[in-house]
């Protein structure tokens, strides 16, 4: 089985077109605000919302149109959340059957997302003078616009796909995503938006999507504030041609792995570029009793605001990753616990049983100064084996937070 | 039911003495890093401790020592936590031998407690050095020195005392604390030793501790990081003369009022000064279903990291407040929560009903400003109420965690 990776992000695949405009939401007019992703033909669909109770208008208005598992379009616009507000749900409708009408399909096949500040109305004006332009515009080569027009604090586009074979035909799996701050995603996560030519069901897609985000998108955190308006969808327009995948099985299994390359991918590329970070850290936690305690130690790790401050300084104080371990509320069995450092630079073993080791200071230092960090635990109880996705807590976070709104 | 506010902290009490000295654990010789408080007679003796599965060689040997309910001293160290240490255990022993020793008390009499780095084994030889002239300096002015020696990357002492009458008796309840980062108790909080000279039974002093720490310190987060260490104990010797409170009644409530009065006042100000801090944060949540809501929502919108860094750069960005009550866990009708900021400079809704109002930024900055800040939250689902205490999130949270072992 080979996967490789390819161009095109979220319209990699065949028969996507894509698109991002600047339409006026926000002030600063060289900053794209406006997405549009389309399928040539109706596609497959599946999602997995926040499990946030305070939930964004556009989500709401999503999880009815994506009912029937189809759908063939996404627009999503960056700036304003469109949460929280009196007439959320009316303009996310607006939204959608402008789009609608523009590409000649029904409301209920688009996909409406909105990620910004909470709690401001969102104005439909800025976006129905936009979607002319925004359907104009769509072209096979539109993924990074359309990438930079749902980005908020990110500082990167977040754009990936690859290219694998099924049925001797090949198909493609392709993603954008945004994402820097108010991520800790539970049950989803921020917005990510996948798009793929393979042919396979609503139902097998669905499954898909939602046993990899376990893994993938709920075992990042940047800052442990579960969004409101977190969503990842997947649209599947079946246009590679293979044998349309109907249950689990080989082909099932390779789609699986496929879907996994991308939204690890996407899930590296949001914690490192996750607001004012300085480095990407990996918790990969193995020798667990079980997933649960696998994922449990990594994320709590992976969160500790302490450790991350620490991550920030290249400063090696293991007792953190012991103590985030400690109040994980995971069963283990801290006197077996090791612990170990390591990066482009190398690695170190900080501890072992549960006891500091003598270390270099001088080699810890130059492993945690490169910029991305794994810290590995070892458990010692059996051998499930985790990873989970995360930055250090930097001077710029606050400062991107502290006047978030003006 | 009156009571007042007195001076002399962790000594105010009848037959209670403390001190604190510069033993050289730590290499800056003008900060004091050793401390004792000291009852003439034995004491009736309770504690709380954290629930963090890593726990301090320290809480064990105290465990030990209180499993009678009492005890007569109190000893602990600041710069080194002595924890995740092979011979930590055997270290708190000694600690406690040389301490019960130099006042002639059984080892079993003696609460030990270490606070500082994880992970670094603590050298006895200072300790051993300090105890004699710890023991020489102990008076009832020495409640400053001790509160001093406990003393981490705290800014400030922390001491309270209070004065009621119990039975025509007066009775005093005094306490110090230290704790400033790795806040973010459960079940029990960073290091706290409260005195009392009120007679009550050592069964009825945990039962007024365990009540008290639901609504107090537990409600206290700087980071969400759960320490090791975390700690509350109270000494009790009687010498007020009351008649010893050995069941629940008007006695037992006095007692357990005047407890709080000192516990809020503590837990007031360890978030005030929590690490970097600019200002104290209290969420206070009305109309709730019932306590468990309560607490649970308090303490959700004190731990959003987002909420933190808005309220350091004084934006009344509400919508993390609504965003943080979404992802608590809690069961509630998000479109009926009221949410209101108010300092000294006044107080100024933002949030009617689920969603925004308008306001007047230029008031909500005002308001902000100011050193201390109620964050309202209405839930009009009941009655039940609940405080949690918090601080901001600033550039010298980063900065202080950054290098902290070095």
């Amino acid at each position: 089985m080979t996967i490789l990776p390819i161009q095109g992000g979220g319209c990699a695949a065949t028969g996507f077109t894509a698109s991002g405009v600047h339409c006026g939401i926000r002030k600063n007019r060289t900053k794209k605000d406006l997405s549009m992703i389309y399928s040539e033909v109706p596609a497959s669909a599946a999602a997995v919302y926040t499990t946030n109770l305070v939930k964004g208008a556009t989500l709401l208005v999503t999880q009815k149109h994506l009912a029937d598992g189809h759908a063939q379009a996404v627009i999503c616009n960056s700036g304003n959340a469109n949460t929280c507000n009196a007439n959320g749900a009316e303009v996310a409708e607006q939204m959608s059957k402008l789009a609608a009408d523009a590409l000649g399909i029904s409301p209920e096949s688009v996909v409406v997302a909105s990620t910004g500040v909470i709690g401001l109305p969102l104005d439909i004006e800025p976006i129905a003078k936009g979607i002319p332009s925004l359907v104009k515009s769509l072209s096979a080569d539109g993924g990074s616009d359309a990438a930079e027009g749902i980005m908020t604090t990110d500082t990167i586009k977040k754009e990936v796909a690859v290219e694998f074979e099924i049925d001797g035909k090949i198909c493609r799996i392709g993603g954008i995503a945004k994402g820097s701050g108010m991520i800790h995603p539970n049950m989803a996560t921020m917005l990510v938006f996948i798009t793929t030519d393979t042919a396979i069901s609503p139902a097998m897609l669905q499954k898909a999507l939602s046993t990899d985000v376990a893994d993938t998108f709920n075992m990042i955190s940047i800052d442990g504030d579960t969004s409101t308006n977190d969503m990842v969808t997947v649209l599947a327009n079946g246009m590679a041609g293979n044998r349309e995948i109907v249950s689990a099985g080989e082909d099932f299994s390779l789609f699986m792995t496929a879907l996994n390359t991308v939204t690890v991918a996407l899930c590296r590329l949001i914690a490192g570029d996750g607001e004012g970070a300085t480095k990407l850290l990996e918790c990969k936690v193995s020798g667990a009793p079980d997933m649960k305690t696998a994922r449990t130690v990594a994320k709590s790790v992976i969160c500790s605001s302490l450790l991350k401050a620490a991550m920030f300084g290249a400063d090696a104080n293991w007792g953190r990753v012991l103590c985030a371990i400690g109040y994980s509320g995971a069963a283990v069995d801290i006197d077996k616990i090791d612990v170990s450092f390591r990066s482009a630079a190398g690695e170190i073993s900080v501890c072992e049983g549960g006891a500091g080791v003598d270390f270099s200071e001088e080699l810890a230092k130059k492993i945690l100064l490169e910029s991305e960090i794994e810290i590995l635990v070892k458990l010692h109880m059996g051998t499930a084996s985790s990873s989970a996705w995360g930055c250090d807590l930097t001077y710029d976070y606050v400062k991107i937070n502290g006047d978030y709104r003006t």
